[in-house]
Parts: structure tokens; C-alpha cells; sequence
């Protein structure tokens, strides 16, 4: 198996080579840069090192252009392409893979937003390449599972949506929500990416949190809005952690259901999930930092059910369900190459 | 004026001595410690410094046990007494300060809740003193400053309620909230107190957020219910943060109120009140930190409020809006002796 | 007394907002920003609230341009101008200024080196006014304080060198430094300023520490060299805070002076000096958080001495000495308007 | 393999935890405590997840007593046990394991100092285990390979010790050092264990720094300067990381030594090092956090040469060399379970 990463230099990408490099079944990896074209990939991230790091000989272990990497692609018969690019430009830099015959995983929401309009509100922009949109499979690897493993283009979750839908899915399926779904999530600051912008810098995030963009003024609103029948009122937070997010979540439950059954609606629900767990203890995110792993805990209060889910946004937000989906669409061990055991 | 501190050398002790030595209306400070007594104040918290330290020269600028300080507040003619134990442990040292005519402020919980089964329910123990409890009164400075005026014993409100219900009560008051109330609140680690505790330790709260006692299981929920009509969902969350604490609060509105309204309502409600302020942008913590404000703004989505409340676990939320009470009390000026610039 | 502040959108100019106003001898600041002209201060920093922010009302409330500036420093007859503004656009915006026969304090490093050669060699760029740096005093207030009292253009040091030379200069003074001093610092991450740089994201600074630019590759080292007569090794650190300093200074004693002697002479240097202490115990950051003090401590290891040094950056460092120095040429107290209370 | 680990309820125990349950060459762990005997480990630690966790089966994934894990030693025929005990209590629990013919790798500081007179300087107490000194080999690995091949007993380095004698014992091996050795470290918090302490809460160590234990008055020192033939000064330094130590140390050179002929005798040293790497950039922690890494680089000032050195004190420091001396001593791969890959 050959993968080819665009976009390799932002946070997203370099969890990617990451992952790649110690994947047992990923035997060459090209990985892209635009800005970084050229060098030397572990001078940029001098994280990275080990054996891993010989799957990257057949650049150089250089960053590639985005044109050499087509080149490269065809000619070194590449069979997956993860792009880490920002929306719109991933459309645009993926514009002549998509010819390529392989496997895309894109990793922004360019594909993500099954209904145009929305797309239109959500970023302000219509929807890149509406002739794709009908072939891209939403992949949440959990509930796609049988659409994604024969996906070519396979729009990879926000980090947000991932988390908070995780948990609130089996109770849509199960049909006990009686209204509005009400979302708060605390995200690490690794999630705005890495731009350098004044806001986001060590000292105006450190020592504080703050609510920000509440309601459909968040574009993951939409995307968490378009899986869910009822209303959601989504209010994300910043938090000064690097990875690690959690949502709360509450709403109101339909009569008829017991405790015992919904608990276990859920341990079902999961149960051949290696990734996702129903904790009796409210989990903390550092348990699955640098995992692919997301855990939930319920708490019943007076005929409500309040749900938190922890996750890391870079891993089963990002690049972790990344690769996941690639373990699925390739008939790989679903949990090859994805660290299971978080921090202290 | 002189003050007297019970438990000086817990977070919000120390705050309380730093609030009381820059005050301009207090000339003498006792400082009262059980575990440090007879210490030197400065040895054991060296970040005090300056000629407010002057203040403290009747001992010695050193802690005194608790039975020296209800000497010494007989002696010396202390005109208040502020309580900064734990609660049960409260009630308990200021037993023999009670006959003392002199003001008391308690922090702790001890005196917060009116009905004696509600204190039974959250802190599993018989409310101590049932007798002083109607003269109590609920220190929650901007709701109950008439009452505040005249108390002899004010029980200083919890740092949840204070910063949830400085949000909510205006809609209480304006009679728009349809159902339930959902609270989501971020506390600072600070909020838990000096105890050597495991789960309190540096690695064990860094680079990590977690809800915990949801609902019922806080508390503080009983301190906030006991000021609403309407039924509380309250999920605390510790966040990595030293000082600071913010919630995000959600309801249905009543129809029938338009958002220029209810926007004007929240101004006018706080237009006399120096420490709490409607703003444009939602607030970080950092803005309040350090300072006795509470910092409040509205988002208005499909006829439901999103409110977000930040303010000072240790100020605003304890110590600082004990110090308010006591201006409120002695017919000082309001802002007297209370910072107003927060962080950058 | 009318002061005014150029660049006071940085984190110096924002902490000398806060401090001017608060400033008992102050009752007019015009705050000046290029990038933020016209705006409302309190909308670009909502940390500031109070009667303070009444000295601002001249210009209501908003920023003003450097140019409207400087028709209003002549108009309103400013007495001093703090420049908190970059190295090189300090002695280029200050132009004007000099001419207008009052009182300048730049916080750049343009007038703090008085060997022309070595700031070339520091900024590799000639020194900007070689014209004017005779006059300039340096302005380590409790070394040069005569000076200062006298001074029209005050250069303000550096964060390291303040942090550092407080703790040297005692011991060069007394004349026991054998060879070498190494000194290792560690700064908060605010003293990079507010640049929206990538390596300064809360992302790649958070969770880490890491030695930089050793030796003369540091600016800051040819200031502190300058006032020093051996040779320093000089390595400063970045650690993951916001304000806060400290160094660990390394030399060996010349023989002949005994322990005692040489804490009796640190104590008397500094024994009226507010700012500065001698401590017992090895400081932390956190008890000179938010003050102008520089806590001090030696330990005696083999004939040599190791002193720590705690102070912040950006008060004592940077925008809290400024105002000592003001205190001190103007007359006031030396501790007017200035913090002495840290952290918990 | 089957191996065991005494104290894994601390921070080093539950790194091995990890490390072992992912390691090729281990089939089955024994994980005791006494302090959580007989419960489930993934109750106590929830990052624990995957199917590592299945070597634990023999024990129904619980922890065991010390004395049952004597007991199960001895029925299993456990081959290796490694002891993440505090110092004198691990000499204590291991008593009975010396007679059991297996490999002991001790991370306590029982069996490091070679001298009896400097443990009881150290640690104010005799050696615990005289008779045994003379069998155990200091494991720090690069530089007693072949001892720790042989060897029945490991005596597992401290982290200040490891972190700091990586950079410097390639210059004692050359013979360059001049005199004196200046050794600044900075450790993370979790360096400290996991001990419910007062100065080790969030509160405390958050947003500050501070040197303490100066010279030798620290416990590592006497560890260091065992390896060393100079006079070291050692400064450790708490910042507030979870893991992660970086050390910065000085030293004149003597003279006939060139920067080409240092730099090529540091990269030779290493170049059979699979963790130990000589950089060209200063490096960060976090490129080495959650690996075996150690990356150190040179700087070169007027005929004095600046070392800064990096590893994760939990890893390299403690359970990762640890893992690293289980495999030289079996045989294994040098790097068999080990991580390789840092942080972004």
C-alpha cells in the first residue's frame, strides 16, 4: 500500500505521517507541502524519527510540491490520498487526483454537507465540485461503516461533529429524544489549526476559557445538524489544552424507556466498536489523548439523559478516523496502526 | 474599621488578606490560621509584600489560632468577621463570635441554603446552626443588596451561583424563561480548594477537561435551584485553568418578548450595578480575572437565549463579593478596595 | 500629570494602560495606536473597566493615531510619553517628541546600548540616533537612580537584563566575582510579544520547554554584558506562562569574603529599595506575578554562589519599571501606582 | 517473557503498564500495588485500552498484592520483575524476589550510588541492601551496555541523572572538560510522583516556575557527579509541563580541542544510538515527549561549550530506559516496544 498526504504541514498531517509511518500495512508514503515543498521532512518536525521514517526514502524523506506529488502518485501507483488542506483549497488541489482512480479520504468539509445550500451558509461559498458530492460517503466510521468500506471519496468528519454525534446517535436511533438537543463542547486549541493568528497565540489562550461562535455561527453546527432530526443548539468552548475535546449533552427523553434499556441500547450499539466505549465513570479527554478512541458516559436526571464524550481532536477527529476509514475501505483490521491506550 | 480572617490560609484566605490590606476603609487585620498559627504571614505566602502588610502589626504579622482571635476580636473591638473555613467546620469556630454583635460574612455553605432538608440533601449532614439560620441573609450582592444593608450575618454565596445566577436572574425577574434551565459550567482547578488531594495534582488536571457530578450530584445545584422557579440542569466542568469560571446557559423563551426588549431589560437591570456588565462579544475569563466582575452576554437562536457568564471563582465569587457585601454593609463605597482591570 | 503612550496595543502598552490608570499622580492619558486608531479601548481590550478608564476621556475613550498624537501632546501639553513601541519605529515615531521638552521613557531597545558598535552588532542595524544617546540614562531604576531623577530620555531595559543585573550587580559591586557568570533564564511567553507568529501559538508552546538562542545569538545578552565586567554566559529558556521570569546565575568567589558578609551586602543594597528583596527561601514566579518586585535569593554551593532571580516581564521587565522611573524623575513616591501583591 | 511490576499504581508503574502491554516479546504482566490490590486496572487508569490489555488475564486484569505477586511469581516462572517502588521501600518489597534466579530492574534509587557514605549523605538513611551493591550494574544504557547484558540487577537511573549525563559523558570520555560543570535542569511536574501534596496541586505549579534544591542539596546530584570526574553545580527546575526535562549545561573546554573534532566525537559517540541523537537545532521536549528519546545538541561560546539536552523524564528518565535495559539484557531488538515518535 502506497498513500500520498496533501497538505502534510498543518497539525492534521503531520498526525498523518505520524500514523502512516507505523501503520503495518502502509509501505510508502509521499507526503505534500505547498510551503515546504523540498525540505527536509524531520528538520521541519523533528518529533518524528525511527524506522517509520523509511517509508518517506522515496522523496528523499522531503516535503513534495503538490505537482510533483501528482506526478509521483501516477507514477509510483499511489493507492490512497489523504488531503489535510483547508476547505476549497482541498477541492482545488484534489481537482486531478480525482481521476486517479484510488481512494480519497478529504479531511475538510468539502464533501462533508450533503445539501448545497447549506454548504452555501455554512462557508459562505458554493460547494466546490456539487458534481462529486453524490459519490462522497459521510465517514463516520462508526455509522457509514458498510457505505465506506466502498467508498472512493470519503469526506472525513469535523472533530466537533464526530464527538458529539457519536454520542448522541443511539438515542436518535433509538428514538427516545423528545426535542431540542442541546450541545456544549470544550475544545483543545489544536483544533483552530496552525495559523498564525494573534488570537490564538500562547498568551491570549492561556489561564482563561471562553464560549465562542454559539449556535449556527459554528459551520460544525451544520454538519452535527445535518445527521440529527431534532433542533441542536451547539455552543463550542475554547479551552488552553493542546488535543482533547468533550461534549456535554442534554435533552429532554420520550416517555417509555427505562434507564436499563437505554444503557444497554448503547452497550449494543458499540459493542464490536474497538474505538468507542460506554464508560460508567464520566471520562476525562486525557484518557484518549493521542488515541482514536472516544468515550461516553450517561447520567439520568428527572427524565433527561445528559451524555459527555471525550475524544482528541486530531486523532478520532481528524487523521486517527482518517485512517480508520482507509482500515475499512481496505478490509485491514480496523484498529491497525491507531494507538489505543491514552495518557495518564 | 478592623477585620478579623477565620482561615486565612486557604486560596480564598489568602485572597481576603490580600483584598483587606489594600482596602482603604480597614486600618487592622487579624489574620486567624489553626494550622499556621503563630506563623509569619509573609514566610508562608511570600507573595504578599507593601505597606498594606502594616495592617497586620497587632500580632505580629503572624497567624493567630482561632481561640487568640476571638480574644483578641473582644479585645481589639473587630468590627467583622469573615469566615473562610469549610463548611460544618464554620459554623462550628464561629460559634462564640456570633454573640459578639459584630458583622459576620460566611463563606462557606453553611448558611446558604433556607430550607434545613435541602442542606441535609447536599451536604448529608444536619444544617448546624437551625437557630441563626432566618437571620441569615443570602449574599448574592446585586439581588439582595437591601437585605444585605442591614444583615448581621450574610452567607456568602458559592462561586457556581454567583456566576449562574448573575445570568439567569434578570429573566427570572422579567418572567421570559418557558422551562427548563440548562447550565453548563467551567471552574478553574482553584475552585477545589488547598487540598492535597490526587485528583487536584498538577499532572493529574493539566492538558485534560472533564464534567463531573452532573445534575443533582454538585452541591452547588441546590444553592442555585433555591433562587429559580424554574427546573436546573447543572453540569460542572474542571478545566485547566487556575482562576476563572464561565457558563454557558440556555432556555426556551415565552413568546411575546422581543430581543430589544430583553437585551434592554439585562442592561437596565445592571446599569447601577459597577461589578456586572452586559457586553457585545462573549467574555473570556481572562478579562474578569483578578477582579470582582461578573461579564455577561446574550445570543438570541430560534427563541431560545444563549447566555455565557464569566467571572472570578476567588473574587467574584468568593472573597471579592464578600468584601462587596461588607461595603454594602458599612455604607462604603461599592467598589471599594475591589480591582477592576483584568488580565490581558 | 499627562501622560501618553505610544504603541498601546502590545502587551507593554496594555499593562501601562492599566498602570496609568490607576496612577494616583495621573489624571490624563492619551493611549496612541497605529493599527487601532479611532477604536474604543475598552472594545479592544475588555479587561479594562473602572473610574480609571475616565482619564481617557480627552479622546474619548478611543485610540488616537501616532500623528494626532502628536497634535494633541502639544495641545494638552503632555509631560511625559511612554513609548512602548518595537526597536527602530521607537526612535523613528519618537521623532517629533524630542523636540517638545518633556519627558520620554522608551521601552525599546534603541537607546539602551551606549556603544553604537554593539547595537550593531546586536539589531544588525546601525544605531538609530546616535545623536541623542549620550543623553539617554539607562533606566535600571535602583542602580542609575540619580540619574534617572534627572533624566529627560529614559532607555528602559530589557526583561532579561533587568531580571538578571538586580541579582549580578550587588555582587560586582562588592567585587567577588572570580571569572564567568552563567546565567539561565526562563521567560514567559508574553515576553515575545504580540506577534501573531506560528512558533507562538498556544499549540506549539504549551507542554514544552526549550533553550534559545545561547550566548550572543540573544540580543538581550550585549545589554547585560554592558553593565557587566566578566564575561557572561548567557541562555535563555521559553517556558509555558504567560508573565513571569526568573534566572539562575552561576560564579565562583573570589576568596577572602565569607558568606555572612556577603548576604549582609546584598541586604544593605537593597535594603530601601521597595522593589527588591533579599528572600530566604528560593522564589517562585508566581509571588512577583502582576507586581513590580524582583525577589532575590543566594545559595552558597563550594565557594561559589547561585542566586535566583524571580520578576515579571512585563512589570518590573518592561512596563512597571517605566512607571518607577516616571516616580522617580517626577518626584512621586517611588511605589505610586505600582503592584506589590503577587500570586497565590 | 512474562514480567511483573511492583508499584503500578505511580506514574513510572503505569508507563510500564503501558510500555509491556504493547511490547512483541511480552506475553503476559503481572501489575501489582498494594494500595489498589484486587482492583481492576482499567478502573484506575482509564487510558488503558486495546489488546495489549489481555496479558493481564492471568491476574483477571486486576492488580495484585505484593505478596500474591510474590506467590504468582514463583507459580508462573515470571522472568523479569521491575520495581517502580520509592527508594527503601522497593529494597524492602524486593527482598524476596533476589532469591528467585530472575532479572531485576529496580527504578528506585536503592542500588545507583556505588558508595555507601554518598546514599547515606543522599537519602539521610544507610543503603538498604549492602550485601547486594557490588552485583548491581547503573543502567544507564548507552554507556554500561555491556555490563547490562550480563547483569542479574539493574539499578534504573534517575531522570535528572539520565538527561544530563547523555550530554555530558561524550566530553569526559574526550577528556575536553576544563573544570566545573554548570548543569541547569528543568523537569515536569509528574517528575515529582504522584504524592498528594500541597506543592504539587494544579494551583501551585501552574503559570510558574522556580528553582529549589540547589546544588546538593538535591538527591540526583550525588548521581551525577558519581559518572563524573568534575565538580558539577546542579540547579533543578519545576515548570509547568506534565512530562518533559531539559537540562542546559556549561563548561569551559580545554584548549587543542576543535568545534569540528567535538561535534564529530558527539556523533560518533551515538551514531550506534538508537536514542540518543546530536542536533543541529536546540531542542525542543516536546519532540521527545512519550518516547525513549534523549536529543541534545552543541553550542559552541569563547572556548565554552553549551549542551541542552531533552527526554521525557518518564520514559528515557525512568520506565522507557527501564524497558530499554529489559531488552539489551534478553536480547532483543534495542528498541522492541519502545516509541520513537514525539509530539507535534
Amino acid at each position: 500500500m502506497k498513500a500520498l498526504i496533501l497538505g502534510s504541514t498543518g497539525y492534521t498531517g503531520q498526525v498523518l505521517i505520524r500514523l502512516l509511518s507505523s501503520h503495518p500495512e502502509i509501505q510508502e508514503v509521499i507526503a505534500s507541502s505547498n510551503s515546504k515543498a523540498d525540505s527536509l521532512i524531520q528538520e521541519f518536525d523533528p518529533g518524528l524519527s525511527g524506522p517509520g521514517m523509511e517509508k518517506f526514502a522515496s522523496t528523499g524523506k522531503r516535503f513534495v510540491s503538490p505537482s510533483k506529488a501528482l506526478k509521483l502518485a501516477k507514477e509510483r501507483k499511489v493507492d490512497i490520498v489523504f488531503s489535510a488542506l483547508p476547505h476549497l483549497t482541498s477541492a482545488e488541489l484534489l481537482k486531478d487526483f480525482f481521476n486517479l482512480a484510488l481512494v480519497i479520504i478529504d479531511l475538510s468539509a468539502d464533501f462533508r454537507l450533503r445539501d448545497p445550500s447549506v454548504f452555501q451558509k455554512a462557508y459562505s461559498h458554493e460547494v466546490p465540485r456539487l458534481d462529486l458530492l453524490s459519490q462522497a460517503v459521510y465517514g463516520l466510521s462508526e455509522w457509514y461503516t458498510e457505505d465506506i468500506k466502498k467508498a472512493d471519496l470519503i469526506a472525513n468528519p469535523g472533530c466537533y461533529p464526530t464527538n458529539a454525534l457519536l454520542a448522541i446517535l443511539p438515542a436518535q436511533k433509538m428514538g427516545i429524544i423528545k426535542a431540542s438537543v442541546v450541545i456544549n463542547s470544550l475544545s483543545g486549541i489544536s483544533g483552530a489549526g496552525k495559523k498564525a493568528k494573534e488570537n490564538l497565540l500562547f498568551t491570549e489562550r492561556s489561564e482563561r476559557v471562553v464560549a465562542y461562535n454559539p449556535g449556527t455561527s459554528h459551520r460544525h453546527s451544520y454538519e452535527i445538524q445535518q445527521e440529527l432530526e431534532n433542533k441542536i443548539f451547539f455552543t463550542p468552548h475554547l479551552v488552553p489544552i493542546i488535543q482533547g475535546m468533550e461534549s456535554t449533552i442534554w435533552f429532554e427523553l420520550k416517555s417509555g424507556f427505562s434507564q436499563t434499556d437505554i444503557q444497554k441500547f448503547y452497550f449494543d450499539t458499540y459493542a464490536n466498536a474497538p474505538f468507542v466505549t460506554i464508560q460508567e465513570k464520566i471520562p476525562s479527554t486525557s484518557q484518549v489523548r493521542g488515541t482514536n478512541r472516544c468515550d461516553i458516559s450517561l447520567h439520568f436526571e428527572e427524565n433527561h439523559l445528559i451524555l459527555s464524550s471525550v475524544s482528541d481532536n486530531l486523532f478520532k477527529g481528524a487523521s486517527g478516523q482518517a485512517v480508520q476509514n482507509m482500515n475499512l475501505r481496505f478490509g485491514f483490521d480496523e484498529i491497525a496502526g491507531l494507538p489505543m491506550m491514552g495518557e495518564l
